[in-house]
């Protein structure tokens, strides 16, 4: 039987799709490259069909109809990543997630919420902010992502620098591995019984299973939050502000830091010429956020910063999670994208200079900036974005690549780690080593294999081309 | 050429011992039964030879040699593991990682401080505190341990509840893979490149690979440091206290319940009859201290406890790392253990009753006990303490082992995780499908199965008998 019939066999016609519009509505995640190819025209696979799982057993039904027919699985959430992890192959199964997206469970008692892998993030923070809780991942595709995706590619919320990223803030992972076995990773509030298994789901960005259940670890709302905002004359300042910042062990869940050129757009009115602008926001108890803004205030004017309205930071909060569509950019001829990398305190510096630098040499480039957006005891993020404008279209693709290439190579060079939260997908595949060493790369394939010998979870994905 | 031949050329006969008192002293670590056996004057392996690398390349060595030969390597830090992780095989490799013991580099500025993994514990915090930091990672035994044991094991300090455990302190981790090759996992301050891989190395207790270099992210050392102590009038009560601090955000490092039988011992004469005694202890910038002080004593006393001494706590922190040895207890007669594992909030009070009535229920036990030491948002740790007395001693083995099975099987029937810190070993191996499933056993084996095909990593531990 073809593997259409048995997955409509198996799951039942109604969630096994092939119309034309269903196909292409999931063809690929919001990579910029597969925006362009489409925009240009350029032939773009659909995948066999899609899938719409509405529990675990659909999802073992598929996994072991693809395994056993030798076909490609590929999951697909919301489709907001932004690294080229999803792009169906045209005999794939596609996998979308979002259908199943039950509330699982909610326990006020032990903080803890159950969902469906594919259940929308903003839905899900709003769930348990119902009962006076919050997840604390605020990622800015909050809306437009699912949870299951969080983990899959260890996505970073705006309040990080607290609250931790997704893999601090989950506490089990309810996945089907490519054998079609059903496992459910992390039991206890901590375990020290053998490797972390719920590491091999946080990052696999597909490769390794499919995730069906998430659980996190909640917090109970802050009580108050106080942004303020700060002046600095320049990005190194500003940096080792925030070194001392997070060192001096004050706890401040967002802090960002604008360079000249992006301040002039976060800051609007506000902004001053030449300056870059830190905006920090706390949370917490009452009490605590008080002497923390005092506190925090008195190192950031002690490293040389100066008092900035708070309405910037208010601003940036209101505004934070809208993003251009690509559709506007192509229509303008325009290339764009971010980039997001992390690096130690003593190297970030160079980091930032040399890729800025490193873009504005590519060819077409208009402008290249970046800020600072997830802080840590040891270093730091740094968000690039770049726009260019090839006055030949057809050179718009490898303007793309060139100017990624340009901020990966200048990472690598400074020592800085090449993806800081959005995957590797297939942007940044062939840069992996640069991460973890051809040891490394070595290791992560042999897991793949282990895991899945038939290779159908997500195939060119994460691992470098062989 | 023989395996005793070949490291003694390879490494240099000076790193390869033979002698006796050399084989006696490394035959095993701190596992009570492992203790018992020596005392009772039943045959206790030796191995065949002991290796001191002194650098990667001998450890390179090593593993090559073992691996071509098929002979088991069994990897030793400073021995204080409780779990039976280490035991050596007649025709063994033991491999004495506390002959590489080099501080690496101490770097101020991004607060990291790399290790050989043979380096003491106690030493290496020493080594950052004459700078002004801390690792922040206090394990009881950590002036018997090493920095890399502290990875194999995913080790806890005491200072957990805010500090973290190893895999939240840990940056990076060097590792030789069975395969001969050199990986160092853990590059930049936070990366979404795959799944980490620092996770496979964190929990290994030697199966996966042999951990040779670790790096830290440290702390700035505490300003400030105050201690209070409250009586609750029972455990579940000083739970509850416990579970309102975290959950309303204040961070406490040091959080420890005692239950009555406990406290009588901690407490001394500041013991209540009938009362359990909750130690805090607060540490960060004098500021915070000292508003966290006033707001966390007032919720526990909101939640029902009073005021006790803070000298019941300072008695704590100046005899806190003193054990009574195996050879003191096993003269009198006595079967003795600590057991940890941790448990959602809604679960630990069943866990608590159960375990100890359970203890008490094994043949010849004396007394049954239990204190927290690890707390979270979503749940805390148990340490059972057990006593117990046969009169016949060749009942001592059975009844240690029935001691445990009641903890554990309690444990695991009230939805606990079987193990928080001192890890699996061999103790917990066959129970280790209550945390993992089977399904999940299956993955750990698979992925074992990928990375050391001969199997020659530190066999008999960890994974369940097959």
């Amino acid at each position: 039987m073809a593997v259409l019939d048995q997955l409509s066999a198996s799951l039942g016609a109604d969630k096994v799709l092939t119309d034309e519009a269903s196909l292409q509505s999931r063809r690929h995640d919001y990579w910029f490259l597969s925006a362009l190819n489409e925009f240009q025209g350029r032939n773009v696979p659909t995948p066999l069909c899609i899938v719409r799982p509405i529990n675990v057993d659909d999802v073992v039904a598929a996994v072991n109809i693809c395994r056993e027919a030798g076909v490609a699985l590929i999951t697909f959430g919301l489709g907001s990543g932004v690294c080229g992890g999803v792009i169906a192959a045209p005999e794939s199964v596609l996998l979308d997630m979002s259908s199943m997206d039950s509330v699982r469970d909610i326990d006020p008692i032990n903080m803890l919420a159950s969902f469906d892998a594919g259940h929308n993030g903003g839905a899900a923070e709003a769930a348990v902010a119902k009962k006076g809780m919050t997840i604390g991942n605020f990622p800015q595709s909050i809306d437009l992502s699912t949870v299951g995706g969080w983990v899959a590619t260890r996505a970073s919320g705006q309040f990080s620098s607290v609250y931790g990223n997704t893999e601090d803030i989950v506490y089990s992972i309810e996945a089907v591995m490519p054998d079609g076995s059903v496992v459910n990773f992390g039991k206890a509030p901590r375990a020290s019984a053998g490797p972390d298994l719920r590491h091999l789901m946080l990052g696999s960005e597909g490769t390794l299973g499919v995730i069906t259940g998430v659980t996190f670890s909640l917090r109970r709302q802050a009580e108050k939050r106080v942004s303020q905002s700060f002046y600095a004359p320049d990005m190194i300042t500003g940096l080792e502000a925030q070194r001392q910042i997070v060192q001096q062990d004050w706890a401040v869940p967002v802090m960002r830091l604008y360079d000249e050129v992006e301040s002039a757009r976060q800051a609007g009115d506000h902004h001053r010429d030449g300056y870059s602008v830190l905006m920090l926001v706390h949370e917490g108890p009452a009490s605590r956020v008080d002497l923390e803004v005092g506190e925090v205030r008195a190192i950031a004017l002690e490293a040389g910063l100066e008092e900035a309205p708070a309405a910037i930071t208010e601003g940036w909060l209101e505004h934070r999670n809208h993003v251009p569509s690509w559709e506007d950019l192509l229509s303008k001829g325009l290339v764009v994208d971010t980039i997001e990398i992390s690096a130690p305190w003593t190297r970030i510096g160079d980091v930032y200079n040399e890729a800025v630098a490193a873009l504005k040499s590519v060819p077409h480039n208009l402008f290249g900036s970046a800020h600072s957006s997830h802080v840590y005891r040891s270093g730091i993020n740094l968000y690039f974005t770049f726009v260019a404008q090839p006055a030949d279209e057809t050179e718009m693709a490898q303007t793309y690549l060139a100017s990624w290439n340009a901020v990966l190579e200048a990472t690598a060079a400074n020592g800085g780690g090449i993806a800081h939260h959005h995957g590797i997908g297939r942007v940044r595949k062939n840069h992996l080593a640069a991460d973890l060493g051809d040891t490394g790369v070595a290791v992560l394939r042999a897991v793949k294999s282990a895991l899945d010998p038939e290779g159908i979870m997500n195939p060119g994905v994460l691992l470098p081309d062989a």
